[in-house]
Order: C-alpha cells, then structure tokens, then sequence
C-alpha cells in the first residue's frame, strides 16, 4: 500500500513544542467551559472546543518535555463506567494522576446504588471532595445521556446549597448520543495529520459502517464524528446499509453545521461511494437504531431470553452486509490510494479477532501505529476537559505549570 | 412543613471559618488517640471525641478555604469492605486523598484470603508502609468488631516485633456493635444544626426503628447513636417493636452515659411516644437481634435454604410494623412540628425506592438536603481519625498546614 | 525448638542505616537496567542483581528513617494480575505509592481484552503515562513469560515509533518460569540475616517440595531460588518426589552457576537427606510439570469437565508423598536443628489452614514472624526495579532524595 497521508515518516508531524503559543491562543478561549459540564460537543461553542484541544496540546508537550503538570494537591476524580472499558478507563486514570487528583471507580455492584439510591443522592454522596466525575453509560439508547443530565442537575443543586464545597464537572465518556473524548482525540489527530484545523476545510471524511459478527454497538462515535468534523469544513460522508440509521438529531446537526461551515453533508448507502476520493476513513460497525431501542426495552424489562432472538435477527441481518469491509480494493478507492484510515478501536479484524470482520489485516496493520497514536491523544483530552471545567483562568494554569517547570521524575 | 430547626436558610449555620482557634482548643485534647485504634466510641473518653470533631471541624474549613491539607508523601489507606457500601467507600478514599495516601481497597475475592491466609498474615502483607486500615463487617453479629481487633492486635504484634516500620490504625467502618465514622458525622451534623456541643444538652432525640420491606439491616446505627448521644446531655429515646432488641452492651452504656451527664435514656415500644416533642428524629430499620444471629449461624454454615426462610419469616414479621412511618402526621408530634429528620442513607422511601418504607416521599423530600449535609462530614470525620492515631501531635500538624497555606489548585 | 540462626534477638540485623554507603556502592552497579524489563533474574547479570538489593535497601532505610521517597509526580503504575494475590498486589500498590505513582489495576474483566483486542494494542492503549506495568501470569505453562515478552515488545514498538513518550518497563510478578520480586526479596533477607551476599557462600539451602492438599500451585518459587541461589556460591539442594520435575531450562541454570560460583547444585528425591544440615530450608508445595502442562491444554480448550478429573487425580497422587511435611523432627535433621525456614506465604499448616500440609504447626508458629519479615522486603524490591529500569542514573536520584531530606508524615 502507498505510504500514508501525514505519515511519510512515522509521526513526524507531532505536537509543536511551543507551549507559550498555545497558552497565548488560550487567553480569548479558555473561561467558557469553567464550571460546567462536557456532554455533547455540540452544544458547546467553536471557542470552547479550539480550547480543549489547545490545552490537550500544551499538556502533551509539556508532559513530553518531562514537566510536572500538577494542577490538584488531592481530590477524586470518579470513574462510573456502566459498560466495559480499556482505553477509556485508563486515559481518564492518566489524566487524573496527570493532574494531581486520585482516581476512584464507582463500581455498582460494590455499591449500594442498587438498593434504592437515587441518582441524585449518589451524585452528592460520591462528590463531597471531587472534581470531577467521568460517565460511560452507553448501553441504554435515549437513556445514557439523561442519566449524566440527571447526575448533572444533583450536583449543581448539592453546591448551591452548600452541600459540597466545589462542583465537579460530569464528562461524558461515552454515551447513547456522543462520545467526546474520542471524537475530540479524533479530531486532534486530524489536525496534527493534515497540519492545522484549517487544512480540514475540504477534506473528504468518509464515517461509514463496517461489517462485524457482535451487535449491540453504540451509536455515539458516528453521531459524533459527522457533527464535529461538519463544524470545520470537512466533506463529510456517511454510509450505511438500509436500516442502520442514526439517530435524527445530529443527522440534523451534521447538515446544519456543513451548511454553516461551508462544508457539506452527504448521505449514502454505499460503501464505495463514500471511499471515493476520501482524504478519512472511519470504517465502524454499530447496531441499527430499531435494534438499540428493541434492547433496551428488553434489558429493562429482564426478557433475557428474547434478548438472544433479537441478537440472532440483528447478526443475520449484519451478516446479509458481509461485503462492507475495509480491505485494500475498498483503500484504492480514496484519494490517490492514501485516505487515512481511523478507527476507536478495538476494531474487528478480519482473521485476526474474527473470521470476517470491518476491516482486512493487512489494512490494518499498515495502519496500526496511527490508530495507537489517535489513541494517544485521548488522555490529555480529558486532562484538558477536566482543567478547562474546574480552573476558570486555564491560561495562567498552564503559564504557572510552565515557569514552575518542576520535573516530573526527580 | 414548617422550617427545619436550625435550617431557616439552608445550610448558613456551616463552620465557623476559625481555623486557628479549633487548633488552640486542641492542645488540650489531642495525643489521647495516637498509636491507636477506632473501633467503638465508647471506648474512647469524651476529650478524645472532643478531638476528633475539632480536627475534622479544621480540616473542613480549610479545604472549602480551598487549602491543601496534606500530610503524608505516600503511603496507603487501605479498605476492606466486606459489605457493599458507597458513601463509605467514597468518604474513605476522599479522606486518604485530602492527606495525601494512596487509597488501595483489599478485595477478598480477588485476593488469596480463601486460600488458608490467617487474619494476622493478612494484616501485616498489606501494612507493610500502610497507614491506616479501615474495615467494615457488619455481617456477622458478634463477629465483626472481634475480627477488627484482631487486625489490630496482629499490626500491634508486627510493629513491636519490628516487621512494619510503621503501626496502621484501624478503623471501624461498621461493625456489628458500633458505626463510629457515621455517629461522629451526625453528631457534627448537630452541632453545628444547633450552635454547640452543649446547646445539644436536654435536647431529646428520637432514635426509632421503621419499617422497611428488607432484612438483615446491621443494629450498629440505633447502637452508635444511643451510646454517642447519651454522652451530651440528651434526652435519647430508642423506640423499637417488640423482639427488635439491640445489644445488651450497648443499652447498658446509654443508660450509664445518661445517668452520668445528667441526661436521660428511655425505652419505648411506641414510635409516637418516641416522637413526642422530639428535638430530633432518626427513623431507621434494622433487624431483630435474635434474626441476626440466626442469619450469622446459617451464612457460616452455608445453609443457603435456610437464609430464605428466615429472610421470609423475617419479612412478615416487619410487615406487621408498617404504621411505623415517618410521615407528616408522625412529624407533626415533634416539638412545634420541626424536629430534625435525620437518617445514615440511603433510606426505604415509600413510593420512591419501595412500595412502602421507613419516610415517606413528602418529609424525606424536606429533609433531602439536611441528609446530605449531614452525610458531608463523613469524610472529614475518617481525615480526622487518621490524623489523631497517626500524628502524635495533631494540633501542630494543623498549625503547620495552615500556615504552609498551600492551594490545594494551581 | 532451638533459637533460629541470624535471630537470637527477633530482626536486630536490620539493614543498617548507611544510606550513603549504599549509593556509593551504587555508583559502579547501576544503570544496566534503564530502559528495559525485568522479567527472569537469570538474564541479568550479577551486578543488575547487586544493584537492585543496594535499591531496595537504601529506600527502606530511607522509608524507616521517615523520609519521602517521592521520584515522580504523577503517572500510572500498571499491575495486571492474571492470578489471586494479596501480598504483591499490596506491595506493587506500595512501591507505587513510594515512589509518587499512582496504582491502576488492569481487571481483564471489566476491559475490552476480551472482545478481540490484541496484546500488543492493549499493552499500548494501557501506557501512554505509563512508567511500569507489573504482571502476575502463572497459570499456564509455557505461556505466561511469552505473554510478558509480547507486552514487552508491544510497549517498545509504541516507544520507538513515538506512539508512547516514555517506555514503561515490564515487572514480572510471577510468570511460569520465574517469580523474581520473590526471590529478591528472599535473597535480601537472606543477606540480612546471615549478615552479608558474602555470607551466604557455602551456606546449604534445601528447596523442597512439600505436600499440600490443593494442586496446579505455580513452579515459579522453587526454579527461581535454586537459579538464584546458586549464583551466590550456596550449596543448594533440590528435592522432590519422583514426577514432580521443573522445567529444564531452570535445571540447567542453577547447575551452571553452581559450577561458576563454586557452588553445587544437587538433586534428590529425599525430603530428609535435602534438610540434613541445611542452613536454610525451603519447603514448599508446587504441581508436576506434565499436569501443568495437562491443565494449560485443558484450560484453553475449556475442557473443565476433565479438569476436575486432573484435580481428583492429582490430588490422589499428592496425597501418597503426605509425610513431605517440614516439622520438628525434620527441622531437627537441619544445622544445629536451627536452619532458617523460608516460605513464600500462605502456607498449607498442619491443623490451621488445612487438616495436613506443607508445615506443622509449631514448626510454622516459630517462624512466623521471620517469614512475615521475609515478605516485607517485597515492596522495596519492587520499587527498586521501577526505580532503577525509570531512572538512569540511580545514584544520583538516591542522593538527591537523600539530601532533598523532605519528611514523608509533615
């Protein structure tokens, strides 16, 4: 396979060092987040996301460059992972020890949530000295997303009437709607690839559906890619077979924001299509929306048993799209043989994970390290989202961390 | 309802912000604790718990002046719950992060204790740069408080023997007798609902069971709270039905505390009697002494079976006391309808997390917050009994944190 | 039963408090471990093995004379036990928190590495702050040093093509092959209590097997202390029954260094003619070779049906070689009746933790307390090895700690 756009040499195009530049782009960003929450991406400003990624940026050089970025002397940052997790659970520890703050899981079925607490009152009782509580809760479509709202709501009314002593800040790692700490890790891999947010502008991003033999799969990273990559110009498609829909919502706002962006939003159900000429692609499998919320009917109502008739109908139908592979004929289709290739991961892996997956190993492999290195961004983002929501001047945070410029092995 | 005593604005009677004053009313108190344990309040004389509060008081105020408040370069909290447990478990972990431990939770399945390992093993492999040890077994009547002190007696033989550098303390989290770290919250929570220690003197408080549609639910609150709360001067009423027996022990120590502060200790099988004209109510379930050890029996022995029947047999017994309700009415008894609700969490609220239950919906929701406040100084309370049993002179260590006056963020 | 050699007075050869000494002997050793692994001890050399002892010494000094230790601000110390455990679980979260890191348990159960994700990508994903990724993997034979190597390799692949900004070293934690933070630790309280490593030439080991009522124990401890031990000019005995073979490889080892040191390395199949005039004994319960093998294939096909079958059948062979039980009478056949008894902990005792074992009571119970001192050296050995495979110049930061004098309790 040709070599990879970005990639002539392997991650040549890291992170400038030039931490005082990015502290200095800070000061007209940074303050919109202080206080808050991160949700959705789209209901947050292009300042307040350019803010993230420059603090995620400063934070990686300077941890790069051996510093210390200790922002907290103590205090919890809460981890509830409501499905399972590798790379996100240990990037939101990594930023959690990054910053100074412990990391605590919120294991549920060590807890006595079970036994009648309401959402409200664990909020408060696990928040009493916490900064920060990161939320996965992607299983239930229509729920995961209130259920941080909720969490949200408990502790804005458990510190204005003095309850707890700071608001911690509810991150969303990962959700029924959106999972912002990929697609922003995505989207910071982006610019360091193609050298700016402003060299996306006209990039042909494919966000498309790949076969897998598991069901059940979220919905959230492609709802989330085509509603922030449409916010920078991005050409962005997606594809999927009949019946895979997203939900309506950030279809909506993908269209909106292309609009608004001067960027577009295509709609295909060919996989081909989508590939053709693509500067990106995103090759992922995720669940038809019908089949999430006949799931979650199921899951909440205990119908174990139905629950295995709706995954042999959903991985029949899966199977009917087989041919939707990322393999190297499907590659040569985009622009010059050399798009991209992005992946959450971990990704089904034809022969390697699986018999028949959503992309081919030798695809992959040409493409491993990339993926590692998209990965890779995801700690520092969270560290951002954590600094940029609980210090209200982040710019003279990060300065403070630079001139103290203590060393983070003696 | 009328407004809660103390609360005519929520939550304006918080800490006095005089740090430097609870440090100088804690020259003359502190040291009783060091090198020491907390298991059972009783044990511990009235100037030791007189420590105990000014410390978390001071720990308190100056982390929400926003001060770091830690101690220790390292070294591990470790916790061994062997119940569920979430605000415990949390306030836990905040208390080891406020001083600076590693919190490191020693999960007997996932440890070898099965296999053979003696307590006394047990507790020296994970003392070895540990500081404190907090437990919570409250399973097993007569059980949990002699497996504490045999922690404790095993730490105690390490260190004198020279096999640990350092002697963990070991703290009572919930055992079958005592609930210190819950009692010691409450009884700060009072304190400060009514100005002081001794406002609290002739004050009558209602400890009374309810109902709940569960079992198995530990004696240590009604057994903590009599005991704590005969020692300053109040008028303690416990109201349980018939068969719902406490401890020996425990009651013979209210009465003696009562006679000895010139309080009272009365005994009552009628939940409005308990109510009347009480200053302050704490309506909570727990289960017959006599099912309890039952229970125990038939856990050690793995009758499995068994457990069913008794939690059957115990169920309908319970379901024979369901008028005893906090609801408005029964409120409505204490003096001028505003006694203080009070509860450890989380509560069995009718029509919210159960059919019918200990409050109902309309007085837990008036009282909500008061029970998260009161919640909220759990976590100092743990601070503040590591700090005592491991700094011997805890009045300088406060000194020197205050005046270090190091942000606890950048 | 007569006073134990080396502790006539219960640990008064305590490491002497010569921390500069230590450093100094330091300065010639260190550095040949930086940037790499620590996986077998019998691919480092003697000087690694030196350097590592000097480590761990200088920081229990240094812990004992109440200093912080702290080498790191932030970042995550990895473990990963693919086995139970309570004491290296305890000490890896230990040396974690020594040094200023912060523990994170990777739960294969609650993570993505069951659904497809590769080794390699998972040992990537884990470490992007990541200093040290400690591994507990013996269950299955001829597998679990193999798993060690691939993260190995996994996370220097990450490093050198910039995926990861720092290459965190790989600990093992007990393999099928090697269990070197135990015999390190071993072999340091063997130092400290015959008084110096030069001490110990001539000085008789017997390493023998034991009988235990429970089957599939690793091989890991016995191939790791005859390999070991022999490198130090020790007479070092093997003894089990017929059939109860290690591996080869190990055989081989502790043959060679034996005749490089000036040792001997010999092999029975007699309990007492192993204990005659031992210095230190060794006896210890592990699994026959060919049934780990068995139980590795059967494992992985998830034959468990024919796995109880092995138990039952090896359980029946254990029990034939039932008077393999170190106690008085054997003891009595040691030097003098006064060799040190070593074991890894827990033990199978006689009476107490099973009906017959590996060790009577009172054989157990006199050395109790010296096995307890044997296991406390484990934390400091396995900050030694973060220590000096993170740090290049290991004398340096040794002294910097050691003038830096910060106190580890303010």
């Amino acid at each position: 396979m040709p070599p990879i756009h970005g990639y002539d040499e392997v991650f040549t195009t890291m992170p400038t060092k030039d931490v005082d530049k990015r502290i200095e782009g800070l000061a007209d960003l940074a303050g919109g987040l202080y206080g808050g929450d991160f949700l959705l991406t789209w209901n947050h400003s292009l300042e307040n996301i350019r803010a993230v990624l420059l603090v995620a940026e400063a934070l990686e050089d300077m941890y790069r460059a051996g510093l210390s970025t200790r922002v907290f002397e103590g205090g919890l940052a809460v981890s509830n992972f409501r499905d399972k997790s590798t790379r996100t659970r240990f990037s939101f520890a990594s930023a959690a020890s990054l910053l100074g703050l412990t990391p605590a899981d919120l294991d549920e079925t060590k807890s006595q949530v079970s036994h009648g607490e309401t959402v409200r009152e664990t909020a408060n009782m696990i928040s009493f000295l916490t900064e920060t509580i990161g939320i996965r809760d992607d299983l239930y479509i229509h729920e995961g997303h209130e259920y941080m709202r909720a969490v949200a709501d408990a502790v804005t009314e458990g510190f204005r009437q003095g309850v707890l002593a700071q608001r911690p800040a509810v991150i969303n790692l990962q959700c029924d709607r959106d999972h912002p700490t990929q697609t922003l890790a995505d989207l910071l891999h982006l610019k360091h690839t193609f050298g700016s947010l402003e060299a996306l502008r006209g990039k042909r991003l494919a966000m498309t559906w790949a076969y897998s033999p598991s069901y059940g799969k979220p919905l959230s990273v492609p709802q989330g890619i085509i509603t922030l990559m449409a916010r920078f110009g991005m050409d962005v498609v997606l594809a999927h077979p009949p019946g895979y829909d997203l939900l309506p919502e950030p279809l909506a706002l993908a269209q909106r924001f292309a609009d608004e962006t001067g960027g577009s939003f295509t709609h295909t159900d060919s996989m081909e299509e989508a590939f053709r000429g693509a500067d990106i692609v995103y090759p992922k499998s995720w669940a038809p929306l019908s089949v999430m919320e006949r799931r979650t009917e199921l899951l909440r109502a205990g119908r174990s048993g139905e629950l295995d008739a709706l995954e042999h109908e959903c991985l029949a139908r899966n199977a009917r799209y087989r041919d939707w592979e990322c393999n190297a004929d499907m590659m040569s289709r985009s622009r010059d043989g050399r798009a991209l290739y992005m992946h959450c991961l971990p990704a089904d892996i034809t022969g390697v994970s699986c018999a028949a997956g959503e992309v081919t190993a030798d695809v992959f492999e040409h493409y491993r390290l990339t993926t590692y290195r998209q990965a890779g961004y995801k700690p520092f983002v969270i560290a951002a989202l954590i600094l940029l929501t609980r210090c209200e001047h982040c710019e003279k945070t990060l300065a403070a961390i630079s001139s103290r410029a203590t060393r983070r092995v003696l």
